[in-house]
């Protein structure tokens, strides 16, 4: 529970600490590894005090998106299938899509990590690798965090502070609104079917390749997001992170009505033999793609910007009056559609993961 | 890793989720658990957008305190001597220091909770019970959060977004400054010691029930803090949370210089039998009291608002001109008191907690 403390314990002044790669968490103590990793976090503009106080002091103006997630290792992440890298830039991109998800701009993060002793250092600097690469692409600065010790997985923690001019609510949407997804659905969800599977993957399998990156270095549309602050006609967004099916059924739940997809306009992923495409675009989760809902007169204008920012923007249902609910049209019948994400509790209770 | 979801997996339309007490957090799942503490949890003023977005908004000035910290069962916590409402107020206590210790006044924050499966739901809604009523004492507004399953210990993960007119560094203490502490230190050290003893006390056992009480609910000085953005003279300040001995070298190095402290001038805690009280005092951790380093002639007005807050402020040496160390001044001699805080994992390392 220490924060990113400036006590040196072994007396030296200046230069990084170097630890051989095989010593653990245990093996080199909270402080002297909260040290560690403080010297490599850079200071940038708009941080005023970064690590290394009671607590960071950041610009901010006078509206300020606010979200925290989580990755837990056996629920979110596993070590055999993710890099350390990877993990490390997974947790600052599913609080970067929250943010774009709000038409905003991320600014600011902390980092809260539970790490077993035995863990070995070079994963926890594998993992910051990660987090400090993924805060550059986005000129994100990680302003301070702690480290605790867990008998248990691993568990990284980001709080995420952004800037909005307009911020993008998931209520707003009104019937009539066309409903546009960018990218394509389902590729997180067929990487880890095929992870399950514990694919083998040969030298051109790149549709593979697409789908476990998907799942494993996730790349919302931040530009396009943030944009989107400026644009005409968008009344409602949200990030698709729990499956469009559920993450659709919030969305009119918060606009009060309800909403038709049609099947066979869904930006599928390609067939692999990990699950139906159309299934897992309709429930697979962590897509990290942008849900819409947009006046008709828009789209044009959306569909301009997102090309734009090479985004693939697609208009694959409308928003209708009634109580809330998901309707899907498909082979010219049109029939509901329950939500079905991943529950991770329910999940684990019958035993899978 | 779902935000607080609005949909209702149940269908229902109004009125709170009411679960039998004996349910597990698999039992219900994770969207109904995240519905039903949504349900509870009240938007005040300055928050825009509370939880059920994607991501919070709040109204900020233009400079804002930022801090996390978590608790990790096992190691910060056990639930066989905490109840689930001292928990919870303990989460959001150990995070007000940090912003009490820059001058600050905390609004917003989002909590994070990774929970165990088999956790009965009555435990998730008494660690509300502890979050709302800490919350509520100091108009903080829970603006988001997340829960994760984990397959380990509960996690409970909080950042906290404060304001402070003129923030109070660690760096900035000059040579001649007095160091003054509030409270007492080493009752919450006094308090894990009793703990761990399995002290079972008797009706009348005050001094025990107080240390008891700074371990398990500990109340940091808050109004005291966010008044030195106003006092003149205060030129460093940080809060105790890993011990004096540790703490203080910490100010030194921030600082750049060195600390002499006068062993008979420390406000000790009561002899009980569950440490030496100097002891506790110099290297216990978790106090959650501040320690500042004041002009001399500052003094005497810091210790009336002190008083005019009903804080115990005490001065328990000066600062000195030299390399960041610490000095223990005891029957006339002057020795080195070298930092020996709890380290987690150090601590784990041989075996003890």
């Amino acid at each position: 529970m220490l924060r990113f403390v400036v006590t040196r314990p072994h007396g030296k002044g200046g230069g990084p600490f170097l630890f051989p790669p095989e010593k653990t968490v245990a093996g080199v103590g909270e402080r002297a590894l909260l040290a560690h990793l403080r010297r490599r976090i850079p200071v940038p503009p708009g941080v005023i005090l970064g690590p290394g106080d009671d607590a960071a002091l950041v610009a901010t103006g006078p509206l300020t998106v606010m979200t925290a997630d989580t990755m837990v290792e056996g629920v979110h992440f596993r070590r055999e299938w993710s890099s350390a890298r990877q993990v490390g830039r997974k947790a600052l991109s599913v609080n970067l899509s929250d943010v774009g998800a709000m038409a905003g701009r991320a600014r600011y993060a902390t980092v809260s990590l539970c790490l077993p002793g035995d863990l070995p250092l070079s994963w926890v600097d594998g993992l910051y690798d990660g987090l400090l690469e993924r805060a550059a692409e986005v000129q994100v600065a990680l302003v301070g965090g702690n480290v605790s010790g867990i008998d248990g997985p691993v568990v990284i923690d980001v709080a995420l502070l952004g800037e909005s001019a307009r911020p993008l609510r998931r209520g707003g949407a009104r019937p009539g609104d066309v409903l546009l997804v960018t990218g394509s659905l389902g590729l997180a969800a067929a990487g880890l079917a095929l992870l399950w599977a514990g694919a083998q993957l040969p030298e051109d399998a790149a549709p593979e390749r697409a789908c476990l990156r998907a799942q494993l270095d996730p790349d919302p549309p931040l530009a396009f997001a943030a944009a989107l602050a400026e644009a005409a006609g968008v009344h409602a967004g949200m990030d698709l992170s729990d499956g469009l099916s559920g993450d659709l059924l919030a969305l009119c739940a918060e606009s009060g009505l309800a909403a038709l997809v049609h099947a066979d306009a869904l930006p599928l992923g390609p067939p692999l033999g990990a699950g139906d495409p159309l299934e897992l675009a309709l429930h697979g989760g962590e897509d990290y793609q942008l849900l819409l809902a947009a006046g008709p007169t828009h789209v044009d204008a959306l569909q301009a910007l997102a090309r734009e920012h090479g985004v693939r923007l697609t208009a694959i249902g409308a928003c209708e009056a009634g109580p809330a609910a998901v309707w899907l049209e498909q082979d010219g019948r049109r029939t509901p559609l329950p939500p079905r994400a991943h529950q991770h509790f329910a999940a684990r209770e019958d035993g899978s993961a």
